[in-house]
């Protein structure tokens, strides 16, 4: 899954150049940062919802559409900042020693 | 950036399992899903603050900070349903055709 | 204020009633608890971005604005409980004595 | 229910000036509007989750409880501005035409 992230950062950036009327990640730049933290609150309340529903349908179908609705819009916020998803991994990766490079390291030996 | 979010699943699943009295993740876990829920949404409010405060500092250390509170407690309520960052990206790769594919196609012509 | 919110549930209450063409809030109760939490989530979000542009221009309008939105959105989930402004009000009498009864019952010394 | 609000605003009025070591209120004052907007997001999804059970089991205890808190916190922000319920019944009043007096008036006819 290693790349979506990437290309998904290199499309947000691609697109704060955009025509606001055919870009929807153009237009939430244009109405300002108002407008996309309103939608990142707006998708975090749907995920909260979707995530009650499943537990009493066992239908998770959902909960991804909202979470991967969450995540993207957090993620034109950082576009907003100059900010992008390495800047969020690196920081989970430091809480938890998550790069990798201890298991490389230990399969080098 | 690949492997963080692999890792951190793994690490995730590992925990469910773990001894509330040690793992944060399993304690909340225990706790419930409402508990994983608040937590979703507690850091989701601390993401708009900080990004609003950004907007006049110019100090986005606690954006990424917050944000990656958010994608944490988000993969937790994931793992709860039995998903991981794996879905959520497959959903974005297919809302945008990230998945790569096409650009190394279009790289073997 | 006395009589606000007890003209509000009335209106409230009436309205559950309404054709969802012609009234707002008897569309909100059409289309569910789910659309209506989600007006709360939004007009919390909403309250959280005004309260802070607030911090820096001095300007509260929207405050009052948005607050009266939440306000508004939770006592229209209240109402497709049965519930009403009474029971939040007899709540936080509660807890902080205000009944007025311990006020008036000095004033008869 | 008249005076509860009214009495409320002069116990959070008061508690502003209060020693945050012995107040609530005054200790969220002490740590900032933040911290006083966190607690309404909170709140705000503790109420959001208490609906959706109370959906399921039908039991609102808690809907009436974190609905109070809800309003309680977006007061003691409100005080923070200078700002009380008179201002946010005023809004929802000229929005409604719930002041009364067209109520009143029509009965002396």
């Amino acid at each position: 899954m290693s790349d979506v992230l990437e290309n998904l950062a290199r499309v947000l950036e691609a697109r704060k150049e955009a025509d606001p009327e055919t870009s929807y990640v153009a237009s939430l730049h244009a109405k300002g940062l108002n407008k996309i933290l309103e939608k990142v609150g707006e998708e975090c309340t749907e995920t909260l919802l979707a995530a009650k529903d499943a537990e009493h349908t066992g239908e998770t179908r959902d909960v991804v559409y909202e979470t991967a609705d969450l995540w993207f819009h957090s993620l034109v916020m950082l576009s907003g900042f100059g900010l992008g998803p390495k800047d969020i991994l690196d920081e989970l990766a430091s809480r938890f020693d998550l790069s990798g490079l201890e298991e490389k390291a230990s399969r080098n030996k």
